[in-house]
């Protein structure tokens, strides 16, 4: 990537008494690592081979070059030369050479006061990486992930943010609010789904939430969109409503909602419509489905969580949309810079894992969903309880924990009776938490809870009086087959365990 | 920090043939590092000295073994035993070894779904993480910087956000909105100054930002609040405007906004005021006028970056506020977990400064102060310009560069001339930069900017009719001698060969 | 492993607002990585599973804050507080952060002037690492390798080094020759093996090495220890002999050495012995061939190298001793202290992979083991060629290579054909390494090479007159399968092209 | 350093949406990159500025793409292609991903089985790193340190060796003879100076060592060479003399040898003269007197260590000469490979130093030298000691300790009193030890020590019967003006004490 050419090193070569041939298998290295380079920048995919962490450090620091700012990053004392004198109120200057290691001495973070997606003049190498980890993520949601990246596609245009889902969603809010330009629209429908952070999304950008009822579906256990009710929704707030929010990645009993139909609401409607898809890159199923609602009707922006589909650590969301105006319009809203750090995670990830690498941790996922519900249903029945059938929820799987409990005695009142089971339920949770088991989500029938003066009767399934009580465990991404055992080993060990305490409370009851 | 005791550890020294008395000098080294540990979590303030790297390593690598995931980030394959065994769609899994490595291992970013300062059950070390950088860094803005920590003082309360000044604006407005709970207050005045990020954060939290005109003082060169004005658009918008936002570092020969008055203003009028002041923590004088705003009248919040006060890469801010009631508001507005990224760069350059080394580069700052403006003036006068006088303003710093274009030919129409003077004035910031001086603003003229609708005549000096064209260049925290020295003469220069080009075209027309 | 205790934590942790179960949580897990370090410290072995990187490096720092130096290594300015202040020639100090970092703020290097196993006073936690590593590397090669380390076994007693085996041996020549403390012996008898290092230790040592020649195994294709040859050797230099130097890892057709008989023989003598066993601790039966050697006569010292059979960089040795005083003497003869990265680096990797990947990667190469010779014969057999039967080499294999070259044409001189014959042998190595197969030796007959004056005929086989042509392969520890499929590939391809080379060439010869 | 060129990349950079202007100012900030590598091919010169550590990484991570292994360096899992498969027994694996980044995934070391700086096939990218430490290190003794690298001057040619001075002794010695080639050349004549590792060295390469006595000289407190005694040594063993070693580092009261004397001697008798200097390099007066040897005398070899004199972890040797044939012997006597981690650590710190930095921290130490004799005489005149007059030891400063114990009591036997003596000086050492002051050193008088049958009588002072029990302390590059004032601090107070504890003593006597 510079100006050094092979006759140049060739000619150094000879001089430091390098043989000729041990150079030449240096060059052809090099070569294929600047073949890589220069593959990434003119075809901007993802190659299928993953790189090695010295070309992806390689590459970084390579990157890390074009920034103005390196000088700032050096250790042992004060005799680097300063080729850029910095004048300014803030000049990317790093005070620990830990906190520059870490970043690779990039320093600048990424956007613009006015766009975060706006390069910077101070760091060309931040603003390439961040243009490349975008292009890299969108390849890898289209020929990964399935997600249709052609024209109208859902993966046709795309922005990554360095934030969560929740605060991602506040800003495709404020963006599409601003696009309307309509101030009566105030209205946000939301098909009932019981997670905080998106209903804080809708009033935190000062709209109103509206939730809408899920239903019980009659031929299963799932928890399912109620269309009726949502289009009953629609029609009453007519003029009002903004947006729609569904959400297809979600907890059994509740499965993806069925945002085909809800497109098509909204194409009727000139509704906007979000989609919550946290973590369903990693589902074929609920690719396809997006891709088909695209088709059939009107979606404006999927957002996911980069850390639950990719592997990195919390922090960043990517947004899709077949619209270009849309995500530009988030970009916009991002009022100023922010830390590339998420992103630079995701960049090096992506690399390290290459097309082959992300293909084969979702194969993973599917060979170990083969297995999964029987293994989970077997246990369930050892101990008087069944799998949920929620069939179109294919991450998360729920099993009932209808005989956790002791029965009511004849003097209990019947109030009494369901809070001492929805505690004894939790406990449940606690057990298996305090043996290491972590993600599972124990919920008791019947609970309620208020959030933003809006009460959530039945709260943690997503739908009013849930017939079970019952606990998820999620297959997801990542997972690894020792995990898997271990769960089911533990899983069984701990209802053994709730089982035997029963039994010996309900002795010294009698 | 765990149970392993000395007596133990003496034991095994015996066992490993380590003579007594090293194992008394390495104890008295460890004792050392432990008492700075407890001292940090016992008093939870920033220590005189600087902790070393390795004691900070340490530190961090022991709170990152309270993390539940940390059997992810093994390199080399697949034999370690998996403690835990997660079943949830989040579980801090990391694909990249990398990627673990920058991150010490944590992975769980901060906050849950509720809020962003909750702390994590299965990520006990990022939880006690992100409290104590929040400690540390009030700790440092009380000692260090100044800002009274008392109760009801501007220091009092606060919360570190990854999240950049403007977007965290928008937050704090969200927050200030839903605890007024009042449908009318829908206004924001907003104390003009040139700069996107803040009026964007104003409109995309929904608000209706109005532009209060500043005014040129009439003793100096200053641009200052225009109390009038203000005090007429309060009124004006009686009973809608929900807050005033004033700043309090800025560009010459914009100076900080007389907060103090507008805090007077408030609190007779009963609106919410929020201080932007991103990188005024390094200036004494705008922390006794936050002081004294607090003191005589009302300040809800005072947001200020990280990147800019502390040297850490962009990505932090910090809201400071009187009132726990509105730090806490801030946390839960900010919907889900976000990346602990920018917090731990925090942490880390805290602790390897220490108080002394944090009140060190102040007063390095101080001591450049005292020949900075001078020595811009020398410069200046050489070529028949001189130095803005806003004397409180000690961070920008300003000279008029009113004889750098051709005066007007006689034949040119005032218009067409404006223009032509506008573009060779800018080309003189082009000239600094590509001589590799970054940070500096060169103002033309007469300018103007539409933004979100509203017009901005005379943009970049916060005031309309501005009668200098001037650059400003900061003596900012962080900045070196060799910079400031190298600046100075790259200033020199390059003024004179602005001055040679406009001689020879001079000649030219003549 | 400070005094820190949990109620101290605890209390922090309400102080800090971390709920208690959370805490719990982080305890039980920062629990079980004490509970890891105290095992290491008690039992000084190796768990079975694994550490994290984040253990791992937790662990490290930890030992690092009890070195004298730490001070030294910070970034970022002048804050740190110097506790220690050094006025010696040598107080670790560390120019540069990054060499800082990765050495994990370690300076002080290991051991003193008069024993390189000395602990330092200003460097306790080095000591422990030190001293740690041996006890780690002794039981891994006890209980993974399954070398006998009771009384008298191989392993009873050992020293790691930070040098390579050649270097090692010749340390070990300088401890035998001045434990001996006997002026006549000169001289070290050394079965024949063609690798430059071994010999080259020999004579730097001050020594006269006698290359005792091998024959050729008249059952197999293997090239084994003379034994007749070597008594007489031991007979002829009666009294002058300081000792005898075996090998057990080797090239096919070599094979490991008789070392049992030799030892015997040794015993017989009063010889000492030294095996060079540089990378067969990965192979069960040479460590089987060692312990018997031990028990029937006499064995001193056993090389080996860490590198090769544990996957750290180049740069390691491991001397081990039925004695005590011999290991003891090695760390006498290396006079001064050395850099300790290469233990550091063999440390890291063992607790990475605990005694379960230990055996894991031994037990795959077993696996690997069970083909490697079918296919490489499959492959062989193709072109006319063979595999070497050496059943006691289980590690190198070679196919035979005598139909590559022309037949010799009538009119062309014996002398000249074996000439060019040597030469078209040779540049079938170059076709593979330029496909980039990496590993093969290829030997062609009847190649002659001097080395300290001594003329090795045959150079390559490690015997005279070995009938064939050949190149070889290693199954060794590390190597993938996707490796070895690759391997088997491009041998057959470019034994292909070999082929329609020669073929081509004969047609136009013809 | 790769064939992409800034027309492609310009091309990228439109493509990706980033602003020429921004690409220039990248541009030029990677062109001064690439002009420094290039500048380091074709000059192999350190420039005068450091690197900042961007660019050393940057640099290093592209050596490290030519060699073949790094493959072998990815975390994350399985999916990168393997585009080399090596089957021998040696291939650079590396298990632990963080063993691998604390090497910029280097794993090949340096040199091969016959010589330490023969370029290795499979890695390019070492060899090139390797040689250039070499030609960097050389340049700084040249231009940094002062030490005449034209032909025949001390540092006209070299070798950096990953070893101790005391190993690396050893080595040279091995060359000698193996040079001289002379049976009878088995006696070397040493200067005699109280270290253990030198003396070792030529044991343990096989040789005798004759200690060749000092002598206290008459003007001064200096311990100086006995000129007549090594004459007449070497007339004594006259063709039995394989070489004289001196030394220019030590510990006052002994100072430099006069090595020019030596050497003029050395020439007369033909016998190879080897200078120990192990941290003389900081020093212009000894680099003088090496230069004066060099010219009208014989020297054969300087050893100079790296940690002690360019601030890297312990490990590493210089080796200079004037004749290029023993540096290359001496690459030959090390048989083998080896860790090439102190050459990196080496290499790392001069780039990160520029010749700027280097001969900062050298003028550093010599602002200190103008006070520090004067500072440690008044701390010494307040107990009634004084300094000891050494004026060519400019490193190594000593005072008397003469009053520190009792006077003998009348009725104590001298000898008896002599021990308690020592004994009570000895204690003061610890004294400052553990009040955290490290490398001085306490002399008692009349010590005596045995080494390889050697009676070194006054054992410290490497002379017989030095009238004075003293300490040293030393002036060495590296040390900062904190630490320097801490230690006159503490050496006060701890006489002070010592002091009050003889007179509390003596009370209690009387």
């Amino acid at each position: 990537m510079s100006s050094l050419d092979q006759d140049e090193i060739a000619k150094t070569f000879g001089l430091l008494k390098i043989p000729k041939n041990h150079a030449t298998v240096g060059f052809s290295n090099m070569v294929v690592a600047t073949k890589q380079y220069r593959s990434l920048f003119v075809n901007r995919r993802l190659g299928d081979a993953g790189w090695s962490d010295v070309q992806i450090q390689s590459f970084i620091f390579l990157l890390s070059t074009l920034d103005t700012n390196n000088k700032a990053t050096t250790s042992g004392g004060g005799s680097v030369e300063s080729r850029w004198c910095g004048v300014g109120e803030r000049e990317g200057r790093v005070y620990s050479s830990l906190v520059a290691h870490r970043h690779f001495g990039l320093s600048h973070g990424m956007g613009r006061s006015g766009d975060i997606t706006e390069p910077q003049p101070k760091a060309a190498g931040s603003s390439v990486l961040v243009k490349l980890a975008l292009l890299l993520v969108l390849d890898v949601v289209r020929r990964g992930s399935g997600l249709n990246g052609k024209a109208k596609g859902p993966a046709a245009h795309g922005i990554l943010l360095p934030l969560c889902t929740g605060m991602t969603m506040a800003l495709v809010l404020s963006c599409i609010r601003e696009a309307e330009n309509d101030n009566k629209k105030t209205i946000v429908l939301w098909s009932r789904i019981d997670q905080k952070s998106c209903f804080k999304a809708i009033t935190s950008a000062g709209l109103t939430c509206i939730v809408v009822p899920t239903k019980l579906d009659k031929d299963s256990d799932s928890v399912i969109t109620d269309m009726e009710a949502m289009e009953a929704a629609i029609k009453e707030h007519e003029g009002k409503v903004l947006a729609i929010i569904t959400t297809t990645s979600c907890f059994a009993p509740r499965v993806p909602d069925q945002v085909d139909k809800v497109a098509t609401l909204c194409a009727e409607h000139g509704v906007n419509h979000i989609i919550n898809n946290a973590y369903g890159l990693q589902c074929p199923q609920t690719c396809k489905l997006i891709n088909r609602a695209c088709v059939v009707g009107r979606v404006d922006a999927i957002v996911s969580s980069t850390d639950k589909n990719f592997l990195v650590p919390v922090g960043g969301a990517l947004v899709l949309s077949p619209q270009k105006a849309l995500v530009q319009g988030v970009g916009k809203v991002y009022a100023g810079r922010a830390s590339s750090s998420p992103i630079l995670d995701l960049f090096i990830t992506l690399l390290s894992m290459g097309m082959n690498g992300y293909k084969g941790i979702l194969a993973k996922r599917q060979d170990m969903l083969q297995t999964f519900p029987t293994r989970l249903e077997q246990v369930a029945t050892k101990y008087g309880e069944r799998i949920l059938k929620c069939p179109t929820n294919t991450i998360s799987f729920g099993i009932t924990l209808d005989n956790l409990a002791l029965a009511r005695t004849d003097d209990e009142r019947e109030e009494d009776y369901l809070k001492a089971v929805a505690k004894d339920i939790s406990a449940f949770g606690s057990m298996l938490f305090s043996r290491c088991v972590s993600g599972t989500r124990v919920v008791p029938r019947a609970q309620s809870k208020m959030m933003g003066g809006h009460e959530f009767v039945g709260f943690g399934s997503s739908v009013e009086g849930y017939p079970h009580a019952y606990m998820t465990a999620a297959c997801a991404v990542g997972l690894t087959t020792e995990e898997l055992d271990e769960f089911f080993l533990r899983l069984d060990k701990t209802l053994q365990e709730k089982h035997n305490n029963k039994q010996s409370k309900r002795s010294s009851l009698s």
